[in-house]
């Protein structure tokens, strides 16, 4: 019996967890970790604001100094950012910009807008005065620690580092972070019919798309990818190609995922190649993309994909990527939404259809192409992989389904 | 009176239209392509499926030579794929391959999974034959041309390339493809009060989160940044660097960005620097991110964003990446949602408030800090922009908020 979508994903976790707990960390400039993962809990080396200052260019006051009705009081000195004031003296109000430092004594400002006069004096004037309203204590002061104390945990061991979350570990004034190392990924594509897109197509031959639609996959996944040229339908060539990725490398690669030779045909390279190693070659209740390949090789993890774009794409999707979600924390899962169907369909009883789809601003999802797994033209055109139980087969228009946002 | 939020990312918008204009495109290597726009219409080369091909593993037959109730013939040779195979003769059925050539003659393929026996006969023997259920012509043929015929227009100018798109290229043998040439952005950061992370704090300063929360947002937005280090408040020594990449420069930048020294502050560098330069300094109706700096620095587009963290990020979010996503095909718009408030909220009468919350699975809206600019660890954890309109002041629990996705 084939296996379900979930089993195989679950069998691909745990596959791919032992790669990923020997890789470790590896500490990387701020802007080098964008889009991965924080490999461990940061905690705040110091609190941020990491003194109090002011959120309004103003003046600094002792709030007990205005009366009710407001009040006339001498400028002191003017407070910049990045100095450090002297103390407020009874009776005075010190001009402050946004981001300076409260003077000592002080604990309120008043904004600029609301003093009068309504501009700051010159510098070098003496006993200039200004009129200011009443004021509540702590109005318009950030104090210390009131966005994070020191020693609190910023960002915990997972959180995915966007521009946000970089911008936190500067303001900590760390410039380094410690991130996965990246899992490193043989991808071999195969087939005698398959050519590199740019050489020349003879009869009988396609382009290979699945190379670069797998490698564009991995890499926006974070992974890193070591491309093979492509393999013919030799085994022997083929088991040359793995054995010097990993019995014979200095540094084996992490992971091995190969396109092709998977199925039950008379040519199936990857199949033969993989004779003698710990590897099954079973069906998963899925379409397309139901003939899988999953084991080691040398003792490094292995994956076999079908051979048709779609069901390259389709293999990623549903079982390395969100693998490599659970396991290193990294490609963020992708945004599942519930949408309605504009034209009726059917499926097969008994697999999980995985179809193409374009969901417009409506919620309204509409197809793309048919079931062929050989449509990469409609796949292009689709932003939606449409999930449809194995128990479906009918679906009228209006229906809501399933859709993972690409 | 302010200026709206639409009127001024209208403006930024018509700021950076020249610029996109005038850059032109480059070609690149497919994998080079990845998350950026294709600049030109792309025809396809050739047909998809170059051929007829089959769609299983199986026997190409000449559907006529089956009666209604199966029949037997003759197996042929096997036709894998990549070869160009001989035509089929009467009565013969030949062993072929997922993604193999139609022998001339055939018009339809019988699974093997359905064929009697079940398995290929050795390519040796001699007089094998093979007995087969009838099949409807067409069946499990995939035609020349029918997922993208020869000349149709395969992808239109302003699709992202994500890895299905680059795979369809690569399918149609295209080995690179046009882009726009990326806008370089100069980024300076302002402020006395500002040190570098991984430098040195002495009282009254701050560490630069500014220039890497940016920074991170301009590469995922497609550009190209050069850092200068800090530029302390000495308008004498902004000039000279805003200067050096622009009219003293043999690549002027594209764009410059400065942070900080726009508002009404007396240390204001930034307006200070941009004295004769045909600039505004304008309130915007919203909050954080009111004050903006706009228009050009030796004829080169300038934007002057706030010097807080968050208003820096909004600032981006609000104004120049949707320009980008109209004026260059990228980045992607951000997905905008309806979501629910989980508590109530108030918000300042004629601004537009861009609030930061975090949106859970149950589409319900927490929010994520107050409205201070300066708080970039609850930004660090918020996962949208909450957008309140200018008009609306109170909001129960409850009440539907419009959020974009981060």
């Amino acid at each position: 019996m084939p296996r379900s979508v979930a089993n195989h994903r679950q069998a691909v976790v745990e596959l791919l967890a032992g790669a990923a707990t020997i890789k470790g960390n590896r500490r990387v400039p701020l802007l080098d970790a964008l889009g991965k993962p924080l490999a461990v809990d940061v905690h705040a080396p110091l609190s941020l604001p990491p003194f109090a200052n002011s959120q309004m260019d103003g003046f600094a006051v002792r709030s007990q100094d205005i009366p009710d009705d407001g009040g006339q009081l001498r400028v002191a000195a003017p407070v910049p950012a990045g100095a450090t004031p002297t103390a407020l003296k009874a009776g005075y109000a010190a001009p402050i910009m946004t981001g300076a430092m409260i003077p000592e004594g002080a604990d309120a400002v008043v904004p600029i807008e609301k003093a009068s006069p309504g501009t700051f004096p010159d510098p070098t004037a003496r006993d200039a005065v200004v009129d200011l309203p009443a004021v509540a204590p702590g109005t318009y002061v950030r104090n210390t620690g009131s966005d994070i104390r020191k020693g609190a945990l910023a960002l915990a061991a997972g959180t995915l580092l966007g521009p946000a979350q970089l911008g936190l570990l500067a303001a900590l004034g760390l410039a380094t972070v410690e991130v996965p190392e990246p899992l490193r990924v043989l991808l071999v594509t195969t087939g005698d019919e398959v050519v590199e897109p740019g050489e020349e197509l003879t009869p009988g031959k396609i382009f290979d798309s699945n190379g670069t639609l797998l490698e564009a996959s991995m890499i926006q996944a974070g992974l890193d990818v070591v491309r093979t040229g492509i393999s013919d339908d030799d085994p022997a060539e083929l088991l040359a190609v793995l054995d010097s990725f990993t019995r014979e490398a200095d540094h084996p690669v992490d992971v091995i995922v190969t396109t092709g030779g998977v199925s039950k045909g008379a040519y199936e390279v990857v199949r033969q190649a993989m004779a003698g190693q710990p590897v099954d070659f079973l069906p998963v209740a899925m379409q397309p993309g139901g003939p899988q390949g999953l084991g080691t090789f040398n003792g490094v993890p292995f994956l076999g994909f079908p051979g048709n774009p779609v069901s390259c794409l389709v293999s990623f999707e549903m079982f390395l990527r969100p693998a490599l979600s659970e396991v290193m924390g990294t490609p963020a899962p992708r945004l599942v939404q519930k949408v309605h169907l504009a034209e009726p369909l059917s499926s097969p009883d008994g697999k999980h259809q995985v179809r193409r789809g374009t969901v417009a601003g409506d919620g309204i999802l509409r197809m793309e192409g048919g079931a062929g797994s050989h449509l990469v033209h409609a796949l292009a055109r689709a932003n939606a992989l449409v999930q449809i139980p194995g128990d479906v087969t009918e679906l009228t228009a209006g229906a809501e389904v399933e859709v993972w946002m690409l």
